[in-house]
């Protein structure tokens, strides 16, 4: 990495050029040899770990068992839908040869496991009592993508998927909504992203489901980790930071021996706190390029720590969406960081509130409409005709992000078409990104 | 799963029977639909969790970062070594169409993902003072196998990568000793397996590699968990088990309700001290059945709970290596299988290393040689030829395991072609699984 071409575009003037930037530049990914793909690096894998930890763990409590099935999956599989052949057939990557042969049947990496599990689960299931059966899969899926983008839109990405089966749909009704709780609750307790949890319309399901859920954040469908960020690059919450604390020495000649072994002293008293801290203690770089570095990755907190500093017993703490600098006593630092980084989360969560708040507005005319979908959310009526659906994409890239689950219930005409609403409720439209 | 077929043929009778009886009754795989795949089931996966996690602490600790890396991987990289691509050619799956149309280039999926590591990694270092680089990656990765066995050799399978670059060579091999420990630690630790670490000769290397380093356990080159197996079935230790305690409840009519709380509130108490525990309350099995089930499952500890057990404040304590059944407090529960479980580990690995030494002989002659390597290990002089490996492997099946780095320094002949020996030690030779 070219360490001078270290500033981003701002993103008030061109989010696109920002995002692509920032998603580099803070060595979260970069690209693979083949066209759409992606390597995750140490800082943006770390953060994915967190992320999966804690999911895991919500997952596991509710009762689900992980499992993994295989990669390769016949075609006939996919066929067996007509829907969910649709749906995908544009995005497989078929093998076609293999052990130095071409294959009887081709084989398609999976773009989803639904096909696979479902025929495993009926061969196990043989009685009422096997059920429920809670499965998860943590998995890597492909899906050959026309206009890749990194992070958000890649061939190959890793996600997880929780396929059940249940005795009746009032079960299979229940665990759908205990899911999509578990999926919002991660995102605004461990993101510190406001979502809306709802029902898709039927032009936006999953391809041969009879219902599909969602929740939806304002932006970037489940990627979370740039919702925060600003004109200095990234900004990260302490939840999903692989660094919540980075601690720069600041000391020349004699007195940097010194200074580094107190950061380091420091930086373990955090550790043993719980608290995810790291030295910056690359001696070719100045104080000044690591600030912006680590600002630019979005951590949380930074400290500095200098012979001044050290004297006086304390350092001096910035936190990444703070103004100016706290001196910090070093005998309670692990005391007041863990309060600073409760706040830091907390304050993230309440401004992108806020944020998606004031970009929200309930629309009566088409012209409301179109004017609030270019800069958020537009909650309006809507008839429930798909080809309506299409044409409001086709005029405003707009499209159905959910039916809300807490919406209000009312009626009224639909912002397009002027038929009567058929969802009981507003839908939320939005510009998929 | 038909309940009824529940026994399995004896290990001493049929290892081969036995073995592929064992995974599938104890539900740790199933076959996928691709011939070479599996399935592994939530038994399993649990067993790969907690080793996996395991691993994955040690690595971290040693200052390895994890990332991940792309699944497809152009044809031409695995092309720009000749050994490599010579080595891992036969089993490739190859993709050739992706997005409904045929690609310029195939792209094969990864056998390993070596060469896309490389790749980055000179991207990413721009001086020394990026070095060390420590590398790790968690992922799936596909060898088309030609003769494929479930869990020892899929088509599928998931591993642990580590790539690591370095400023000079000591410092390369300062990292090799210590990844072969970690190796060695987990195996003998976590698994309870005995394991030799060596050198592999040159006939056995990776395909492409200087120099490759192994541990080797007796049997089943990195799968541990078949190791403790006995005629009943599986055996696992208590580090690697889904359940380490089983409570099955026995009581009919009015009596079943309260036995089965108090297996419950049993189960809770022995979880918070930290306890893998399951309540068997399937009502519609016998106590039998069950005993012999989560025998067969490999669970290292029973517990069973009456009515007269209640009354006396204690439960019927199993081990599955053990004979009789021992009374224990319900009260001091926790505490006691606690210790019984610690005991139980320590008694596998010693178990194991017993099994291994008295399965070792060290020998001189040909003769000596060849009857040795039909029961177990060999450890004998060599001359270093590969042609020679050939030959004793095409006679006896045996191939040279390692050059054991704590092998004492001794010189001798080839124990076939009397040649001097080349290794200035004894080799470990076996057959390969």
């Amino acid at each position: 990495m070219a360490r001078d071409e270290r500033g981003v575009t701002a993103q008030s003037e061109d989010f696109s050029a920002w995002y692509n930037e920032v998603v580099f530049k803070a060595e979260l990914v970069d690209r693979g040899p083949v066209r759409g793909t992606m390597v995750i690096r140490p800082y943006g894998y770390r953060i994915w770990e967190l992320l999966q930890a804690d999911i895991d763990r919500r997952i596991k409590e509710t009762g689900h068992v992980n499992a993994y099935f295989p990669l390769l999956i016949p075609q006939s599989y996919l066929e067996r839908e007509a829907e969910h052949v649709e749906g995908f057939a544009p995005e497989l990557a078929v093998v076609t040869h293999a052990g130095g042969k071409e294959l009887d049947e081709p084989l398609v990496v999976r773009p989803t496991s639904e096909t696979v599990i479902g025929e495993m689960m009926s061969k196990w299931i043989s009685s009422y009592r096997d059920l429920p059966m809670l499965l998860n899969q943590w998995a890597n899926i492909v899906r050959w993508e026309m206009r890749p983008r990194m992070l958000l839109r890649t061939t190959e990405f890793l996600w997880q998927e929780g396929h059940t089966a249940h005795a009746d749909e009032a079960d299979a009704m229940r665990e759908t909504m205990l899911a999509l709780d578990l999926y919002a609750d991660v995102a605004s307790e461990i993101a510190a992203m406001p979502v809306v949890a709802g029902e898709k319309t039927a032009g936006e399901r999953f391809p041969g489901a009879r219902r599909t859920f969602t929740v939806e954040g304002m932006m970037r469908d489940g990627r979370v980790i740039m919702t925060h960020g600003d004109d200095k690059g990234l900004v990260l919450p302490p939840l999903l930071a692989p660094h919540q604390v980075v601690i720069v020495p600041i000391g020349r000649g004699d007195q940097a021996g010194q200074v580094l072994q107190s950061a380091t002293d420091l930086a373990g008293r955090l550790r043993r706190a719980g608290i995810r801290t790291h030295v910056d203690n690359r001696p070719h770089l100045s104080p000044g390029f690591k600030f912006n570095d680590w600002e630019m990755r979005g951590v949380p907190i930074r400290l500095e720590l200098g012979p001044r500093d050290l004297a006086d017993g304390s350092a001096l703490m910035s936190t990444r969406l703070g103004e100016g600098k706290t001196a910090v006593s070093l005998d309670s630092a692990p005391a007041i960081l863990e309060r600073e980084l409760a706040a830091f989360q907390d304050m993230l969560l309440q401004r992108a509130t806020e944020f998606r708040d004031s970009h929200t507005r309930t629309v009566d005319t088409w012209e409301q409409f179109v004017g609030a979908v270019k800069t958020g959310w537009a909650l309006a009526f809507h008839c429930g005709s798909p080809e309506c659906e299409d044409d409001i994409k086709a005029e405003t890239s707009a499209t159905p992000r959910c039916i809300p689950s807490d919406g209000l219930p009312e009626e009224g005409l639909c912002v397009r078409c002027n038929l009567p609403s058929a969802y009981g409720t507003r839908l939320i439209f939005g510009r998929a990104y």
